[in-house]
Formats: structure tokens, sequence, C-alpha cells
């Protein structure tokens, strides 16, 4: 079969959630959100709100993934400085976005000072993606989605945009056993060797009366997961699954 | 005055989490009490149960960070790769550790199998933490801590481990503000101006009644910290400021 691979890397932007004041919430729903999507997401990073740490990253990031997607960072404040630190990274300036600006300059009217235009500048050759239902442009460089941190904007923001990752799904069946890693990890171990692209994970659960060990397969290939399940099955001691999903 | 800084790296190991079907609690749990410590976290990193990508974080943290904990991947199945990552990333051989080996062959008796007994393997030069309430001995080479990921038994371990990360504590105060961030952007510059050392963070929320910016002043020196907030709160407008914690 043919399949659509795209892999994502997600950089978390945020001195609040390395310091432990907020929990980060928007890297979980970037990777459910990409996974349902049939995107692989390789990496999670969380870094300060730095400029020669965010300018690595995306550099790397950028080279890395077929997509990337920032969060936090892009307020008016002393520490927004993921634009300035985007654009390094992409070896770009950074610009005060005519279109940005004109709209914040509308809107403050003779408020406006220089934190509100701070919110107009871009990496230079920034792509806005417009969505009537938004009040501010998605900004988009290169491969590189800049989010914000607020875990309710982030969210509107994704959805708005999330056609334009889709990418071949993932099929996956799942296995619970009584049966503990121990007495397991031969079988899983001939399952791979039959089906070495096989995504498989085995995941303990301590104290739970149901199962001892949640087993995941996974595969864009719909039959070849089936074919590992069916495999992995006749293998295992039938009395030690509890049920497959 | 004289304080103790300490650094620390967080990786987390775990195909799980970057294919959004379980929720990283052990990187919130480790930030959280390696900062009440007074120990700066400086990068959380999420990557799969790939033996480059470990030894290569863990090369890089080894030399960056005075600690660095490891999370996952030191099962007996295929993907308990964490232990030959990390000594491939310290440059060191995977051994059998005798004291290890010879108890899991005590508890498995003629069910011993080379699952079981990939248990024992650690890196060569590996110190083992013993701790009589804990079945399991904590491991630990140069300065990588290997956690297991399973979060009850990870935060178990650090417990039993904690006091030696201790450093000098943060002194935190917080104001809630009222104004928005491009209001009070200039006077959070002029604070940073006048105490270039402060931690200053600036957190706006969106649709709170009480408050639209929660601000943290944080040091390691608390009359600085004091200094700090007593000129931004001359700054600030008086009636835009809801509360100081």
């Amino acid at each position: 079969v043919s399949t659509v691979d795209r892999t994502a890397g997600i950089l978390i932007i945020g001195n609040e959630i390395l310091s432990g004041k907020v929990i980060d919430t928007n890297s979980p729903f970037l990777t459910r959100e990409l996974r349902r999507l049939g995107v692989t997401v390789r990496c999670i990073l969380t870094i300060p709100d730095e400029l020669d740490d965010i300018a690595a990253a995306v550099a790397e990031f950028h080279r890395a993934y077929d997509f990337v997607f920032t969060s936090g960072g892009v307020g008016p404040t002393h520490d927004g400085v993921t634009m300035e630190g985007v654009a390094r990274g992409l070896r770009r300036r950074v610009i005060r976005h005519p279109a940005i600006e004109g709209r914040i300059r509308e809107v403050y009217k003779d408020k406006i000072n220089d934190a509100r235009l701070k919110l107009s500048e871009v990496p230079e050759g920034t792509e806005l993606i417009v969505d009537g239902r938004l009040g501010f442009p998605t900004i988009k460089c290169e491969n590189v989605y800049i989010l914000p941190g607020i875990p309710e904007i982030l969210e509107q923001k994704f959805h708005a945009i999330r056609e334009r990752f889709m990418a071949s799904p993932y099929f996956l069946r799942v296995v619970y056993t009584t049966e503990g890693e121990g007495a397991i990890a031969e079988h899983l171990n001939a399952t791979l060797a039959a089906f070495p692209e096989l995504l498989l994970g085995s995941y303990p659960k301590i104290g739970d009366p149901e199962y001892a060990v949640k087993l995941t397969l996974e595969s864009k290939d719909e039959a070849y997961v089936e074919g590992a399940l069916r495999h992995l099955l006749a293998l295992l001691p039938r009395d030690g699954v509890v049920r497959t999903e």
C-alpha cells in the first residue's frame, strides 16, 4: 500500500512550564490531534523564553521535520521573543507586517504603543493564515507554525488549520494480557522478527485487577497490523489474553 | 548573598507519549519537585524509544546540566533501550550488574529468562542507590539518574533520593493586575532595567473576571525580589493591582 508519512516536532517555549508553575497542556493536545491526522510526532522540546535556545531549536526542527509547531512567547512583553527566535533560526530578519500593524493601529488608535506594535513583528516572508472566525491570523514561516501559549487560543487556531496536515491514518489494535512483560517478551520479539515494520508498544499497569500489560500494535497498513495481531495472538498463552480492541 | 545554583535536564523516553496514547505526568512531577528544591530545570525533551536519539540526548544533557533525569524505556521488552542509550551517550559499555542479576535470579528461580535478565543490564560504572523501602535500586551513572516510566514508581524513587538535589530556594512574589500586557509592558521593562537579574513572568488569563495578567517575580535573593516588587508596584497604576501574593 502507498501511504503518506508526515513528521512533526513540537517546541514549547515557556519559563512557566520549566519552573513548574503551569502544566503544559498544549503538547498533549497537539500530539493527540496530529496522531489522529496520521502525523508522526518525533520530538517535543520545552525550552526557556530565550532567544538562543529558540533559534537553535527552530533551525534543527525546521530541517528535521515536515511540520514544526511552536507554542508560547508571542506576547507584547519582554519575554515575547519567539518571533525573533524563529526568524533567527530560519536566518531571516524580523519585520513589522503591514497588514497586522494596520489592524493593531485601528484597534488601539491613540492608545498605540511600542508593546502593542510588537505584536505586528514577524519573520520576513511570513505567510498569514487568515480565518474569519479568529481575531488574529495564524503565522506560518516556511514549515514553522507559530502558535500562542494560551491553550484556548492555540486550540482554536489549530482547529482552523488542521486539514492541511492530513496524512495516512495509523491503524491501532490493542491486546490486554495478564502475563507480565518478562513472560511475554520473547513473543513480542518473535512478532517483531516476522513483522519488522510493526509499531509495537508494551505498557505494564500496576495494581490493575484486569490486566498486567497493555500491548499496542500499529501500522499505516491495516492488513499488516491485522497480520501481526494474528501472529502475536497465536504465540501468547490463550488464557493470558483478557481482551483485544 | 551566596546562593547555590543547580540545573537539570529531563529526558522523557516514550513512544506512548509521542503517539498521544499517554499524557506525560512524569515531567510535570519532576519539574515541580526540582523547583521546590531550588533546582533550575532548563530543558524537557520527549523522544522515541530509539537508541540513537537517546544516546545523542544523554551526551548533550550530561555536559549541559548538573543533573539529568531519564524516564521510561527500562523494561524487559524490545523497547527497553534506555540503558544502552545512556551507556552509549556516556561512552560506556553495558554490563550485567552482579548485584541486580543475583537478586533477579533469586526472585525468578527456574523461571529466569533473557528478558528478565535484561533488567540487570546497566551502563558500566553505574552506582546503585539502595533504599530499603523500594524493591529495586535506583540507577545512577555519572550525573544521570535513570528512572522508570511508570509514574507511581518514578515518584517513589524520586522521593527516596530528593535530598541530594537540594539547592538554594527560589523566592516568588505574584502580582495580579486588571491591566492587559500591552498597557503594562513598559513598566515590566523598566523594572527589568533596574533589576536585570529578576526572573519576571507575565501570564495573561482569558475570561477571568478577577484579573487580566498574573505577574511572577522570582530570585534566589529574597531582598532582591522584594526590591523589584516595590519598584514594579510603584510603576503600576494603583487601581489596576488586584492583589499580591
